[in-house]
């Protein structure tokens, strides 16, 4: 195999044969690299679909990288909607220049993220990018899985005084890929939360009191709250004390002037719940390895309102939909 | 809406929700933009899944557009496998600095390919690379069709003495394309043959004869050819005088050295087909629009051999496998 990828390893040629034959399919449980399409089995259920592009630079960062990520990301979407992810397509835009080696690297990581969540990679595509026109790896990653209708049952069945839940602490994700950019000069002790969420998804399913559950991925925890608000029509109250932050995090964010409320995470749920069973859920997640550190972070308000943060000396702030903050390439 | 796609369209806030509910959301049929998973339904079948990166450049070019293209190249692998496309997922990655009303364009485009193919675009993401880490627009789009198990048979069912049919003149999308770029100073009267071939594949699928169908998209009729050989350890002959050409892209492959065999195309079908039936599908082929100009081009050989080309004077040259031949961005 060639140490650099070139233009010919995306041509339809030998060369993008062997880069199949050679990286992908071994990582990858040796699809069917010949057919144009892949036939799947499903079991019962409700078919659900998920599609996700990930450019996270570099490509390398504590905690993970790209492959797994790419994984968690689409696993994740999936098992926020109550569905079991059974099934993933990959297509990878690859810049000409790219390390074999990392590219190894990057797609053994995709394939043990997927056979540790229970997926299949089915079907894929690859395309080499001229140097300058790509990022080095970019995967688009699409899930399909299987779950019971209306479980959970959605945005629709949010009603005032339900609580939000987060499973961990905030912002970590976001941090993490910060600091591996070494844009800052920082260096500090933050790795990624990337993980699957599948464990954290599957203890909230039978309690008859979920109604929704959500990855904070770009834009972070106020992002879906704000989504929350928005769909429902009501305001949100979230208590500042309740939600989990690293102090590791919390520092490199007053440095660099971050609100880790709007940080992606990778491996966190936020999930809502009828009052009454606030607890269970909590406690279920608290059993958990992902979910330690859960906590119950705020509520629906009864009326239209905007999302709103008390803070631990009394005072409340809005807090107010993203707007002009970039953060390029987080995910 | 703003003129320039920016790093805040990108970063989970308002800017990407206008930008989904202002550009994508109206072109694609209005799914529900807020799900993290959509719900689909299927029809009893075997269910076909499929998946690819598009990344032509420039996006726009004589016959079609990046938008058109990805639906083309989705719904036709599907086509080929038998399938009838049904759902579509949509990922773009859109360089900053790249126009909305660029955008706007192809992803309308986009919708009405989508719509005139009878599939339903029903999740999507976008993500914002930076200036200099992307190159305009590239989508990538998985589709999901169903259809009768074992229709067509596939690649283990050609026979010795099996017919090779193409549906029409080929190289024309890679030469529209090329032209389209303006690096050589030339000018052509070709267009892309981009399309939908549902009605080609559809029309063959009654056939018991029918063995197996591909699109010779990157690496042309000639890489199809040697994906059969591969997979069947069969040599191929194929007559040169047979395969359609058109005159405008031989001339331009006669001034830049290229074979057109060995060309993009993206709304052409290659079929195999028992000796028997090879009349009956060129005649279903000639009756439809998108294959007036078909033709029987070769057969299936008796042992193991090469790709051969049998020249109009009676002559013959071997096809070798595409090799260090780049032609990045083609599709």
């Amino acid at each position: 195999m060639d140490e650099m990828i070139t233009l010919a390893h995306g041509n339809g040629g030998r060369r993008m044969r062997a880069l199949i034959e050679e990286i992908f399919a071994p990582a990858l449980g040796r699809p069917d690299t010949q057919a144009d399409a892949a036939a799947i089995a499903l079991p019962e259920g409700e078919i659900m679909v998920t599609t996700d592009g990930f450019t996270v630079q570099p490509a390398r960062f504590p905690g993970g990288n790209i492959g797994a990520l790419s994984v968690h990301g689409v696993v994740n979407d999936l098992a926020v909607s109550g569905a079991t992810p059974l099934y993933l397509t990959l297509a990878a835009l690859i810049e000409e220049g790219t390390s074999v080696a990392l590219l190894r690297e990057l797609v053994a990581s995709l394939g043990e993220a997927a056979h540790e969540a229970g997926v299949r990679v089915v079907a894929g595509d690859t395309k080499v990018l001229p140097r300058g026109q790509g990022g080095g790896v970019y995967f688009t990653l699409t899930g399909i899985g299987v779950r019971t209708p209306g479980c959970p049952p959605g945005l629709s069945a949010i009603r005032p005084g339900d609580r939000l839940l987060v499973s961990g602490p905030v912002g970590d994700h976001g941090i993490a890929v910060m600091l591996a950019r070494e844009d800052f000069g920082l260096r500090g002790d933050v790795r990624s939360d990337a993980a699957c969420v599948l464990p954290l998804t599957r203890a909230l399913l039978p309690l008859r009191g979920l109604r929704f559950m959500r990855d904070p991925t770009r834009g972070g925890l106020a992002t879906v709250a704000h989504e929350i608000a928005l769909a429902t029509g009501l305001g949100i109250e979230l208590e500042e004390a309740n939600i989990p932050v690293r102090e590791s995090t919390q520092a490199v964010c007053a440095i660099l002037g971050y609100d880790p409320l709007y940080l992606a995470c990778e491996g966190r749920v936020v999930a809502v719940l009828a009052p009454e069973e606030a607890d269970a859920a909590l406690t279920a997640w608290q059993a958990l390895p992902g979910g330690a550190e859960a906590a119950i972070i705020g509520c629906i308000g009864a009326t239209p309102g905007p999302v709103v943060l008390r803070t631990p000396i009394g005072g409340s702030r809005v807090l107010p939909e993203l707007e002009e903050d970039a953060l390029p390439r987080i995910c």
